[in-house]
């Protein structure tokens, strides 16, 4: 069963984003081609022999809670433990710490890999890297060593525990409170936390939760929330910790992983270790929500390649009806993907998923960047992975929810039963509009802070990198015209842009109103300008005469429909973003 | 739980469709509005109490194959007996038939309320009422005395056998045969059907298919299918009648209902009855598919409507997050409904169910008058239906997989968990686009076929009475400039198809390679133009100072949504239709 494509991953990868520049930094001068390789290769064969395997059975047996412990697949054991010992945990932190100081783009891709063939298990070691992350940037010595070498390792599950009952997308109303004890750093956590991913199950000896908690007597609002450390047991006694499991949550899809509700401090003896200064939390978990952001977009595409390439397959093989052109019922049936609307859905899954991983891998080559890079590079840099965080999370996201109903589409009847997995990617692919901040908030994130950063500085960061790509295109007969088309359409942008801005500080509601719409302008410009890359370098290969032509002239395929059939709705949206109806303003809730 | 709104579909029905106008002909002359408003409030009921309460406990507790038969749900039993004790399934019948002259527009509405309440639940009845409808319409009067009394009553279960393994949307493909006996009408059946809803459950006592069969020797293709009448038990003995059911599918949603795989002749002893004349089948099968499709929208439009209800409910208590304007941590929470992209998120829901809901009231009326009118009037209104049928059907099915997802947004993580209801409906939402008829085959016969017939009449007729509406606006300030977009809009259209037209003889492929985003913009033209009506009889009841201002408020706030919204895509998607770019039919199956 093909999930992804390791064609194209290595296009995006090696011709596209042209990662082996990152090689000339002495971080990362350990590393080639061969290496960067020799992990993909591994990752492939993980994601084969180990996840793939499990997709269809851990959506089927769902976590249970038993007991007071959530129970998953037994088959998840074996599997975290190879994640840990095999590194791929820490496969991206430096040497001393024991990492391999392998580029992020290249742990993204493995990841996007390893979430193709089975995004619930995947989700394990990633959020212990991201806890991990958390205590190796932010701790002290201490925590590092006490807690990092046992997550590393896949003994120790990591998590992040963000969200209460009254705070989601308002995490400025956390209420789970720390109170100091005798000893320096450590505090008495008392609340609870809901919607907490892997934050109980027993294929690993203790979880280790990355906590946003309010110290007693901190301020009000966003400027009062620490991050802690709270451990499930005890590392030192192994005892309980006093983090009960209060609950678990049964979902839609993504069912492999087990979400929980936890209660700290009911009997008064949680312990929790503060990570790095008081009342800095937020700003923490920021940091790290970004990349989680990015992360998240990437399991995005992931599920929808899958779905893709679930739905080329059944389409290659089903044979049903005839071409238009030919009725005749004695002759044999063709299979569907000889009809027009077949290829339409599937060149809509391609170009949108092929366009998003090409985002991705950008935005994690950015990371690596800003990591390596000397500090007047770096500001810039961070500014554009900045402004493109909530694209590169919301685009892929809400996209597979599109992209992964056309593959269900594809196989008509056969993709809503279970016989297949397109339905169950349809499943999973809901989730991700809603995780590590709402699309409305991304929304807000991006009209309402981004594109104001600096006085637009990161927007004409972008524009300008656009602009590169649309000059180089211009020099090509057969691509010209697609990017004169993005460049219209980007002066549309900026007119909408231009009109909206005047709202900003006068009416701010007005001027956020729509953020979800500007965001999705937004991202349908970026993906043109993906596609308008990817078309340069694979109308050049073809000049070339190099290898592989049917994938390039895929390729090329994928940029003619992403600017016939998707570049063409920013028009539209545009006309409604500067409309001056504030109907979503005016509506009365006794109205609905 | 409130799943629909009863004022709504009083308006559609009385104020906007006025179906008072039927009484007027004789066959429906012994009803008025209390008998119709009798029969609404005996639909609530049974929803209220009977269906909606098993909503989430018919989705846990799928259906089971057990021993050769399906086990469903032991509530439906009382529910299909009561639907058939209280006349529902021939409740549109003539007196003579033991039916209520019920107009089908009452009896649909009545559906919506069932369909909105347990979408699994409301089948059962609907599915039985199709196939009486075949056999009272084209079988002999033995077939409709020794089969009918039965399906009207409750005591069977009727169905439509259509798809088989090797024809799905390819219906000339079929390759079960029938083989004649002495018996005069008297068939062997001898092959396979599979999806076949409620083609097996043991909540009645007997299940009777109405099968399309290929009779041996008949030419290939469409023009050699017949209709026959196959019970799973024989009438007369009571024993089994050679239908095996093979296999139960397991699905994404919609799981209260069971499809099932059967086995036709296996002991070669299947007896089937011929329904009419042979190699007719296909005709009189269609002919009821047009009101099923009608149907099918009408299914996903109720689906949307409950996630509605349920999403704009959870958004009135859920307090989160603060005004854009007001930032003090220490004030409290407002629930989420006051915020601007949550309203949007509503409005759309709102926007597009009641929008479609209007549509297939529109329709289900015509099918009425269509019946009772002379031949003169009966001609154009059965263009005008078979115009609109496709759009009805599509429309409402693939919007509802947006809405419904919308209402999963709205909750954000507890719309993904099996805590709320609306990922219930999101999973129930996604077959409405595929069964009846996928959106694709649509799109054709929409462009391939209806807007062609009598050289384009019924696309006149449509727009003739758009017109009319616009006309109407024109005199109303408020709406006016809503009624010229409208306009506006509608010759963006004609320009496109007169443009696509051109390539309709010469290069059909071409012609019909993007009929399925033809279908998309007659379908948001169309829904304009029912919010247009809407929006005028709102402002007039508004201008008159009639009750429940609230709720005319809230229609109009929808014609501004959908006009500010969702009618802004016809431009992009007529830029698609008139570009030169074949790309989907340029594409080549090894470049994907």
């Amino acid at each position: 069963m093909t999930f992804f494509s390791k064609r194209d991953l290595h296009f995006q990868l090696f011709e596209n984003h042209q990662i082996l520049d990152l090689t000339k930094y002495s971080y990362f001068k350990d590393h080639n081609k061969e290496t960067f390789e020799f992990v993909l290769d591994a990752a492939e064969k993980i994601a084969e022999n180990h996840l793939y395997p499990l997709l269809t059975e851990m959506d089927r047996k769902e976590p249970q809670l038993v007991n007071g412990q959530i129970r998953i697949h037994e088959g998840m054991k074996r599997i975290i433990r190879q994640f840990g010992e095999d590194g791929w945990i820490n496969a991206t932190f430096s040497y001393e710490e024991g990492g391999q100081q392998l580029p992020n783009v290249v742990h993204q891709a493995a990841g996007f890999i390893f979430q193709a063939s089975n995004y619930s298990a995947s989700v394990f070691p990633f959020l212990t890297t991201g806890a991990a992350n958390l205590i190796r940037t932010f701790g002290s010595q201490e925590l590092i060593d006490r807690f990092t070498p046992n997550m590393y390792n896949g003994k120790w599950q990591g998590t992040m525990a963000l969200t209460e009952p009254d705070a989601g997308s308002s995490l400025s109303d956390l209420s789970t409170s720390a109170f100091p004890t005798e000893k320096q750093g450590v505090y008495k956590i008392k609340g609870q936390k809901i919607y907490i991913s892997c934050g109980d199950h027993d294929a690993c000896e203790n979880i280790i939760h990355l906590m946003l908690v309010r110290i007693d007597g901190a301020p009000l609002g966003t400027k009062g929330i620490s991050l802690f450390v709270v451990p499930q047991k005890s590392i030192t006694t192994g005892e309980s910790n006093d983090v009960l499991t209060q609950g678990i949550y049964h979902k839609m899809g993504y069912k492999g992983a087990p979400i929980a509700h936890l209660m700290m401090g009911t009997d008064d003896s949680c312990e929790g270790f503060l990570v790095g200064e008081a009342n800095k939390g937020l700003s923490y978990m920021f940091q790290m929500m970004n990349e989680a952001r990015v992360g998240v977009g990437m399991n995005a595409c992931a599920i929808g390649t899958a779905a893709y390439y679930a739905s080329l397959s059944y389409a290659k093989d089903r044979p049903q009806g005839r071409k238009i052109i030919e009725k005749d019922p004695s002759l044999p049936q063709v299979p569907i993907i000889e009809h027009a609307d077949v290829k339409r859905m599937l060149l809509f899954q391609k170009s949108v998923t092929e366009g998003a991983l090409s985002l991705l891998i950008y935005c994690a080559k950015l990371s690596d960047l800003i990591h390596v890079t000397n500090q007047n590079e770096k500001e810039d840099l961070t500014l554009l992975l900045d402004l493109l965080t909530p694209i590169a999370k919301s685009y892929p996201s809400e996209m597979a929810c599109l992209t992964t109903s056309s593959a269900v589409q594809v196989l008509g009847g056969a993709g809503y039963t279970t016989d297949f997995p397109v339905e169950q990617y349809y499943r999973e692919a809901r989730i991700h509009p809603i995780h590590e901040g709402t699309t409305g908030i991304h929304g807000m994130d991006l009209l309402g802070r981004k594109v104001l950063l600096k006085e637009g500085k990161a927007l004409k960061l972008l524009l300008s990198e656009i602009n590169e790509t649309i000059k180089i295109a211009a020099k090509m007969p057969s691509i010209e015209e697609r990017g004169k088309s993005l460049a219209l359409n980007l002066t549309i942008a900026q007119k909408t842009f231009g009109i909206l801005f005047n709202k900003a500080s006068e009416n701010p509601e007005a001027y956020l109103a729509d953020a979800t719409l500007f965001l999705e302008m937004l991202g349908i410009l970026v993906i043109s300008w993906q596609w308008l890359k990817q078309g340069i370098i694979a109308q050049k290969a073809l000049d070339e005469n190099k290898g592989s032509s049917n994938y390039y002239q895929g390729k090329l395929m994928c940029l003619r429909y992403f600017f016939e059939y998707e570049l063409i709705k920013v028009e539209g949206i545009s006309k409604r973003l500067m409309s001056e109806d504030q109907l979503t303003i005016d509506m009365k809730n006794e109205w609905f």
